[in-house]
């Protein structure tokens, strides 16, 4: 799937939620396959709504099965990391925080992860539509585990 | 209206627009009438998803006509005050911020209101669901206008 067909499909989904975008949020819906090259089991498509200093709100579209990959917000410029509250819109979401037991978010359920904190999350059969709430977003910060990944 | 009414209501535009609550939430939709007794004409109908001290995330619901009264996030806690973004998601905003021009939000659209800066809005004639991305909410702390208004 090239990143215009993977846009193109977040975008029908988040039509099919009757989650409205500008046509230059539909244009930008940012594709990312953590330098894996195999979008389809590990990536996920973004749209950013805003990012300022102090809050970031997002929606998060997956694809049936796709994860992202497990990783952490790491503690910069004073303040102890980025905080991410994920609410499920869509679709079911196999969340994995560190030291916790897999949580199943149903449209209507999220989850608030600590900064600092190792995550990874998968989407069920049918893909899924997060919206992420937080503090400000430094993407380039971000900590994987798997040391093949650039983000 | 009684505000059992209203939370009916606006449960009702909630669930026609595709946003999915849990049974808690719905029961939890707070209904303001800021102290006016006059709902329908000022008044607002909110789901808090959270409010940490870093992060608030809310939907907020207008009935037709309905307005949001002229008020200001001041600073507190060494914080420069609440910054918030609206991002329409159903119906039209008619927003008015301090020194600005009158923006009028259509799905998809958004603006962002900086701390400590007076604004009110409207909804349209169809009403409104907002998607309220910020900082800490602190009601409490909100300053309006009116002197007759109480929170």
């Amino acid at each position: 799937m090239t990143d215009a067909e993977a846009r193109e499909r977040a975008a029908a989904m988040l039509a099919e939620a009757g989650i409205a975008l500008t046509p230059a949020e539909r244009e930008r819906i940012e594709v990312a396959d953590f330098g894996l090259g195999r979008l389809e089991e590990t990536g996920l498509q973004l749209v950013v709504y805003v990012n300022t200093e102090r809050v970031c709100a997002k929606e998060l579209v997956l694809f049936p099965g796709q994860t992202c990959p497990e990783h952490r917000h790491p503690p910069f410029a004073g303040t102890p990391g980025k905080e991410e509250t994920f609410r499920c819109r869509r679709g079911t979401v196999h969340l994995h925080v560190d030291g916790q037991d897999e949580v199943v978010l149903h449209p209507g359920e999220q989850c608030t992860i600590p900064p600092d904190t190792l995550h990874w999350f998968r989407a069920g059969s049918d893909g899924a539509i997060i919206s992420e709430f937080s503090t400000q977003s430094r993407d380039e910060l971000d900590v994987f585990t798997d040391p093949r990944i650039t983000r």
